[in-house]
C-alpha cells in the first residue's frame, strides 16, 4: 500500500512530461501551460488509490488518472473564462495569457484528449469506465450551470438542498468517480464500487463545507488568503444560506443591511461573523461536516476488503478534513 | 442500397427526438436548440453510407451518426463564439440567443455526450471507432486554430499548401472519418477503410474549392447569398491566395488597391473578379477541383466491393460537386 504522497510523486513523474503534440503550438502550448501550473493532483491519485484498495496498481490506473487530471484542467480553463477570472494558482489564466478563442479551443482539445487516454484502457473495463467518467463529466457541467444560475439569484431564492446538490455535482462527483474508476481497474465488485463512490462524494461535500468555514472563521495567517473573502462579495456559501434560514426577523434585518455594504467595506466581515455565531451556523456547519464525514466513513467501512488496505484513504480523508488551511 | 435522401430521412427520424435531458433546462435547451436548427446531416449519413457500402446497416451506424452530428454541432456552437457570428442557418447563434458562458458550457456537454453514443457501440469495434473519431476531432480543433492564426496574417504570408492543409483539417477530415467509422461497422478491411477515408477527404477539399468558386462566380439568384461576399472582406480563399501567387507585379498593385477598399464598396467585386479572370485563377480552381475529384474517385474505384454498392456515394459526390448553389 502507498500513501497519497508516494502516489502523487509516481503520478507526477509520468504526467509531468508534455501531454500534447508540439504543433500547432498556438493550440497546444496553452493546453500544456495550464497543466504546468501544477495542483495537488488529488483526483488522479484517488483513481490510483481506488485501484490499490483492491489489487496491485495496474498501468490503466495511470491512464485513468491522466484522463481525469486533463479533464479537471479543461474545466478550469473554461470555468475561468465564464467567471472572468484573471488568476489561477497565482498565474494568469489561459484566456488572460493568450485570448478567449484560444482558451475555448485549447479546452476543447483537452476534453477530446481525455478520451485518448480512456480509449487505451483494456477492453474488459473500457465501457464501464467511460460510462462512469461520462456521467461525472456531464454532472460537472450541470453543476457549473446550476452555479451560474444561482449566481443570478438573491441569496434567499436559493434553497439549501439545491445548493448542496449543486456543490455535489460541481465538485464531489468527480472525486467519487475517480475512486470508482480506480476500483473498476482493481476489480472491485459493483457493491464495493458504490461504496467507494459514496465515500468520495461525501468526503467532497464535507471538504466544501470546511472550505466555507475556513474562509469565514479560519486563521488568515494559516489559510493564506483574506479572511471573509466570501462574506465581502455576499457569496452564497453553506454558512450564508443556512444563516438566512435560521435567523430571527431582527437578525434578518441586520443581515440585509450588512449584505448591502460594498465589497471593500471590511467592517462587514467581523459583524457578519458575529451574526453567524449568533445564529449558530458555525456550530451547525461543523455538525454538517461531521454528518457527511460519518456517511463517508460508513461507506469506507462497508467496503469488503481487509481494513489495512483502507488505511491510506482514511489518512487522506482525515488530513483533508482537519486541515487549518 | 439506399440513396442519401432515404438515409437522411431515416437518420432524422431518430435524431429529431430530444437528445438531451430536460433538466437543467438552462444547460440543455441551448444544446437542443442548435440541433433543432437542422442542416443537411451530411456527416451522419456518410457514416451510414460507409456501413452500407460493405454490409447491411447495423444500428451502430446510427449511434456513430448521432455522435458525429452532435460533435459537428458542438463545433458550430464554439466556432460561432470565436468568430463572433450573430447568425447560424438564419437564426440567432447560441451565444446570441442565450449568453457566452452558457454557449461554452452547452458545447462542452455536447462534446461529452458524443462519447455516450460512441460508448454504446459494440465492443469489437469500439476502440478503433473512438480512435478514428478522436483523431478527426483533434484535427478539427487544429484546423480551427490554424484558421484563426491565418486570420491574423496578411494574405501573402499564407502559403497555399498550408491553406489546403488547414481546410482539410477544418472541414474534410470529419467527412472522411464519418465514412471510415461506417466502414468499420460494416466490416470493411483496413485497406478499404483507407480508401473510403481518402475518398471523403478529397471530396471535402473539392467541395471547399467549389464553395469559393460559387461565392465569387456563382449566380447570386441560385447561390442565395450576396455575390463576392468573400471578396468584400478580403477572405483568404483558394482564389485570392492563388491569384496573389500568379499575378504580375502590375496586377499585384491593382489587387492591393482593391483589397484596401472598404467592405461596403461593392464596386470591389466586379473589378476583383475581372482580375481573377485575368490571372486565370477561375480556370485554375476548376482544374484543382477536378484534380481532387479525380483522386477521390480513384479511391472509390479501389474499394474492393461490387461496383453497384458504390452507386449512392458516386451519385452524392456528383450531386455535391456539380451544384450551382
Amino acid at each position: 500500500m502507498h500513501s497519497f504522497k508516494e502516489l502523487a510523486a509516481q503520478f507526477e513523474q509520468q504526467f509531468g512530461k508534455r501531454q500534447f503534440p508540439e504543433s500547432p503550438s498556438t493550440l497546444y502550448d496553452p493546453a500544456q501551460y495550464i497543466l504546468s501550473l501544477g495542483g495537488k493532483r488529488v483526483r488522479p491519485v484517488l483513481a490510483i488509490m481506488g485501484n490499490e484498495l483492491f489489487d496491485d496498481i495496474h498501468p490503466d490506473a495511470f491512464l485513468a488518472g491522466n484522463a481525469i487530471e486533463v479533464f479537471h484542467n479543461f474545466t478550469l480553463v473554461h470555468d475561468d473564462i465564464m467567471d472572468k477570472a484573471p488568476l489561477r494558482r497565482g498565474m494568469p489564466t489561459v484566456h488572460t495569457k493568450y485570448n478567449e478563442p484560444t482558451a475555448i479551443l485549447a479546452g476543447d482539445v483537452m476534453l477530446i484528449h481525455t478520451y485518448d487516454y480512456l480509449n487505451k484502457i483494456q477492453s474488459k473495463h473500457k465501457q464501464k469506465i467511460i460510462s462512469v467518467f461520462n456521467k461525472a463529466a456531464t454532472e460537472v457541467c450541470e453543476g457549473q450551470q446550476l452555479d451560474m444560475d444561482m449566481e443570478g439569484m438573491q441569496p434567499d431564492q436559493v434553497n439549501y438542498a439545491d445548493y448542496v446538490n449543486m456543490i455535489a455535482l460541481k465538485t464531489s462527483v468527480l472525486l467519487a468517480a475517480s475512486l470508482q474508476m480506480g476500483a473498476i481497474i482493481g476489480g472491485g465488485s459493483e457493491g464495493n464500487q458504490q461504496h467507494i463512490y459514496g465515500f468520495g462524494k461525501n468526503v467532497g461535500i464535507a471538504f466544501q463545507i470546511q472550505d466555507d468555514l475556513l474562509d469565514a472563521f479560519g486563521n488568515p495567517d494559516k489559510v493564506g488568503k483574506q479572511q471573509g473573502g466570501d462574506i465581502l462579495i455576499n457569496k452564497k456559501t453553506f454558512l450564508l444560506l443556512k444563516a438566512l434560514e435560521l435567523c430571527t426577523p431582527a437578525q434578518r434585518t441586520q443581515m440585509d443591511k450588512l449584505m448591502s455594504l460594498p465589497a471593500d467595506d471590511t467592517s462587514k466581515v467581523p459583524q457578519t461573523l458575529e451574526l453567524f455565531r449568533d445564529c449558530k451556523v458555525d456550530q451547525w456547519a461543523e455538525e454538517q461536516k461531521q454528518h457527511f464525514m460519518k456517511i463517508a466513513f460508513a461507506h469506507l467501512e462497508d467496503i469488503a476488503v481487509m481494513s489495512g488496505r483502507k488505511a491510506p484513504l482514511r489518512e487522506l480523508a482525515d488530513y483533508l478534513l482537519t486541515r487549518q488551511h
